[in-house]
């Protein structure tokens, strides 16, 4: 329903036209220093009015924290977070009160609650999404500061304006070298250094366009925003139901507006066969000059068996077009009489820019969640006494970023059928 | 972790060596007519050794229920069901006691748990989805006792082979007309006529010598699988972490071997401007004569907000190629120490002809939790006193499947703003 | 943690010293009607301040609905309920800096989180039961509108001044005849006459008394409060872990100070031989004329199997003597130098009546969830076609208060071992 | 539903009169050494047929691990656990096709499921418990093996004949203090030793007349166990809804025939006054000579603010006395006719010698959840760098048994107010 995690849990609640938005985060871990400082930033990104490629609805979208922190920092009880809404403006809507709204969530929600709400669909407004991307910079800050994690996530295609994701003309479908390399360098600057939130100035440029063409036709368009999570702890993922790629894939998809995900080489990966597809692996040096097993290629996208490989996790989500547009559409009304409705109000002509912080948080919070399960049960096994020799443990049982941390076989205590 | 479900709940148990596999169904309905022959069908059309295409590992798969029936109906208590593991041979893998397969989910599960079971990634197992497919199985005769419900999963390509899913050549990169119309009428009578599972016989035919190339070559290939929910009651899916393509999207990639996931017009949907893309309302009639609102194109899949419209519900998974291949790979031992892996056994060259009925099972598991929650909340709205006239409610609250019963509009509570 | 509850779910944040307290209620039917104004009394009847026998930190505890509502009915949206903390004086509680207070919750919150907030156990704080207070209300709003469900706490005992619970000079040990028919007819009202919320004045007379020589004394005195829930319908509660009992129990102890619980005939029925404890059956009239089976006592408290009967449900929850007193306590610092402590700050002598309004609430949460749970499986169970007459089915399948509709057996279809 | 536990998490299923009853364990930490052998023993301490005052329905109750095991060691997978019911007599129970028992749960599983199965309230049967026995072997195990947590419950009172607990002369009402001083050093030896697992021979003796006296009266007789906890970590349980005596409530109330619980002081408590009922702290000294932070009395019974603070943690818990009895009973039938009920069949006059075990598994499936969910909060906290010096951190963060490793408390990051 609307909260989301098991350990580290976000509440939200709030639609576009009541008081006020907001949400509730349990099991924060104790001790992580923060303050609105730290939270303001993602929910400014995500906000409206930003520049001309987003609706003008401009929404101070101040964050207040209501509980939970004392000196600064967090105390493991609940987190109130809070913020209001200050530009309400109901009438733009009225004439959706004849007419559900084609492609919009107004009939759907009518059928699920029985009611009409003013706002039509109003959990389904883009507006809920702020407690989620409040709840992921708090979840975005611990992981940073435990093991460097890093989320970026930029938009990597605009209507069929797109960075070159897959090597089209090659035989095999799968992302090239140079994207796969990318995703190791690009940066959060890079990205909010352009309107589109697409780190390539000549295809961000395309974009502009494409989406000034939307907005000046009154119409809409969809986009594809890619992301990718650097230093990721070993282990992550819960089999069988609860899969890393499962939760991001089920979080990706609770966005409002998307339609798709892939992970890795995606559904291009399916046209390529297992022998080119298999990431080999290979000995990796850290930065401490330490061993780790690593693959060569990365068309796993850093999770095989539903489990993070230390690897970096990367994947690409599918946004339509926003189905609120002013062009007039031919339609038929709650009443069951054809007509037609030109919706007002304010409303983006494409949301994939505002949508990567949106997308940065849901993937904050699947991983926070994933590691909060994971030290669980790494903790509770480390209590056990040790094994007795058997093929079973051939290798220290550590929770960590690899390129950080080695993950060394103990070669003394090889499996018996070498 | 291994249950999946809240209200319809399944847990699975068991890998590839251990002495049986299975689930326990908690919250199922009393009343349902169940034997083990209502489960027994899909757990074979599951099961390896099909036809030559699929692996030769001969496993009977007989289902025993312990509990939770009698006189041939359920009682409403959990279901145990067991299939025990007749045809071990742990001796095919001692390949993999040197090698974590490339790919595979061997060197994770090591990770994640510090040890290293004899069949490397054992939960990783396609073995694991016998409990899926056996409780789905019990999900999906409710569904079509109560709704007529219909779960239809085929396979939509097998490497480049693909059938006509995109008009690829149009400028709007959504379903084809006929494609959708296709979704309406295909049966599991149709699909299962072929080997691989595709019921378009030409397409299908190319599919067979694909596999079969990938087989000499002791290599593998990748697929997608379509499926398609007819009759879905309308209201389904939980603004706004539960959306019913959300959920979807978490089953569905919690499968072994999948890697992407789209709904209605999916990725290709993200080319299309609004007003295009935007599915209009159109008034229908249903097979009593009802009259009811339903939506003139289709690419938004049959859900809205993350609720069930009432259309027909439609996605597409892709399966990657299977790891495990017989081909010599370059690749690199637990110890770190580079060398060729060549693993024997028994292995799929392509997964996606059996994992039709795990879609389907995982899809009638996801709408039959969504049914009860909606039944709990529609339940509990019918109890209360009748509202007063406010723009609120302008319709009655029911839960149907729509072309079965009206929703109709009160015209005289209309909206104030008419 | 800080969530209760599956379907009707009440996620609580806040403690003593932050910026305000508060809860989101996700669930809720939609269309209840619901305003500030249903939630403000309970909160009332909770707060402090409001007798000489309570403390005299008196705050306004004004709630606001931040989201969720429209038009003064809910819409199936979750609700965000706030309570400013407004009479903050942390300086009250310096002195628990140097020592961890005796029997209360500092030590162990250092324990559990590893910090020391200003206000030692913030969250085991009473302040923290605000949100439940607000969520219950909206849960026994919905209730009492929908099955003329009600709520009845009130005091039963303080120290040794208790009502004739037992009849203890008799053999038996269970309660009373008066005792249980005073449960069928006791009102809020009467509670409320009395500022201990003991219905019985002339031993609410006594409690008052024994208050207020503990309030002199600096010391603090101890409790019970019996609850009782009318015009239950039956089927509620899920076997096995999820008893109806397990569920109340859970529910109770989760409020600051409790220790103890029976439902029934408790404790003291563990002594009565079975032929003398079980509660035989009887043909009872509802208020429609309609017949029903009910039992003739009722020790089983309305609970048999964890399932709820459609009898009356009662239960006593032991509060112990408040933990902070102003009294001097010889005791030891954190540092672990031996002391004395003498705390000052405001505090309830008794906590017992002010805990009455949590203890409806938590019991209206327990009940609102089970319903709709059941009404999940029932509403499920409805859509099944018709059995074959066998022995499984001698009744139709309803879900109703006993009272108000019969539950009547299909005396054609009786079982064939007649 | 069937599913206790949230990492720890067992989901039971199989009632009386099927093929077999079992569970499947997810979440144990890998690692663990675990055979038949460990589970075996508290199957057979619960199943009847051990001495004359318990049912002679003789069941063998032999465990099978289906999975999740290997090498005698856990994988970390779900661990499947079958028991087959070899000794069904279902025609014992044809009487009660014609009336539902008294005080059992026959009517209340037909209100609730709407059937009635052979068994009448099947999963109220006492036989549901075997899997919860078996995965709380498992919890005890892992328990035991990495804190040294001890788990032992007897038998405190059959009918009147009570162990003494309360000095009920005193003017406190509290545990005695020999009573508390035993609970440190009772073993399930000495416990054995009786058939009635009363651990005191004198009071045991008197105890067996009572339970014989019922069963030749064809009669039956209810009692209370005492369970006690030692050597529990620190910091176990979750605010505000998960406190740790809440969900040993709920955990020990899910058990059938349980009618009350009190934890600590409980009930007696509630009468004495907060000067005499505070439990002062003291330095104690630990086995390797730490110095830690302990009470001096334990009338908290080893929790305070729902968290465990490391003192012995104890219990009791009222079981009514059985609901089937031979004697004739007059009641009513299904059909709404009074008659007369005598029930044949094999029934214990008194349950609380077999529930021991229960309860003791119920206590450890509800510690080893509270230690993964502490692990992993404490895990969490680790990875964080050093705090600023505030009044926030008085001391270092650990998670321990207190008598095993020192709590200490940094001196020289003394709060700013001393």
């Amino acid at each position: 329903m609307s909260t989301f995690g098991t350990h580290f849990r976000v509440t939200t609640f709030g639609e576009s036209h009541c008081k006020g938005v907001g949400c509730v985060i349990d099991g924060c871990p104790p001790g992580l220093a923060l303050t609105e400082d730290d939270i303001q930033p993602q929910l400014t990104r995500r906000r409206p009015g930003q520049s001309n490629l987003t609706t003008p609805r401009d929404e101070k979208d101040r964050v207040t924290i209501l509980s939970g922190t004392e000196f600064g920092h967090t105390l493991g009880t609940p987190i109130g977070l809070t913020v209001p809404n200050q530009d309400q403006r109901p009438h733009d809507y009225t004439e959706t009160d004849l007419f559900p709204r084609p492609s919009h969530a107004d009939w759907t929600y009518l059928l699920k609650y029985g009611l009409k709400a003013s706002s039509g669909g109003g959990r389904a407004s883009a507006r809920e999404t702020i407690g989620r991307v409040a709840a992921g910079a708090v979840a975005e800050k611990f992981l940073k500061e435990a093991y460097g994690t890093e989320f970026i996530a930029f938009v990597s295609s605009v209507g069929k304006v797109a960075m070159p994701f897959i090597e089209e003309q090659s035989e095999t479908g799968v992302p090239s070298e140079e994207f796969v390399e990318m995703l190791s360098t690009v940066t959060r600057e890079q990205i909010d250094a352009e309107a589109t939130r697409c780190p390539d100035k000549e295809i961000s440029k395309k974009m502009t366009q494409r989406i000034i063409d939307a907005k000046e036709a009154n119409d809409s368009i969809g986009g594809t925003v890619t992301c990718v999570i650097r230093n990721v702890p070993t282990g992550l993922g819960e089999p069988c139901f609860d899969k890393l790629e499962a939760k991001l894939a089920h979080a990706m998809l609770s966005i409002p507006a998307t339609k798709a995900f892939e992970i890795g080489s995606g559904f291009g990966g399916t046209q390529v066969p297992g022998h080119l597809h298999n990431d080999a692996w290979v000995q990796k040096t850290g930065r401490k000059g330490q061993k780790f097993l690593g693959t060569k290629t990365n068309f796993s996208g850093g999770i095989q068996g539903g489990i993070s490989n230390g690897e970096n996790i990367y994947f690409r989500i599918g946004f339509k077009s926003p189905a609120t547009i002013s062009q007039e559409q031919q339609t038929t009304s709650y009443g069951g009489v054809e007509g037609v409705l030109a919706t007002r109000g304010r409303h983006d002509p494409c949301v994939v820019p505002r949508a990567t912080p949106i997308v940065e948080a849901m993937a904050a919070l699947v991983i926070m969640d994933a590691v909060m399960i994971q030290l669980a049960r790494h903790g509770a096994a480390s209590l056990l006494p040790p094994m007795p020799e058997t093929p079973l443990r051939p290798a220290p049982f550590i929770m960590s970023v690899p390129g950080g941390q080695a993950i060394k076989v103990d070669e003394t205590s090889k499996p018996k059928t070498e």
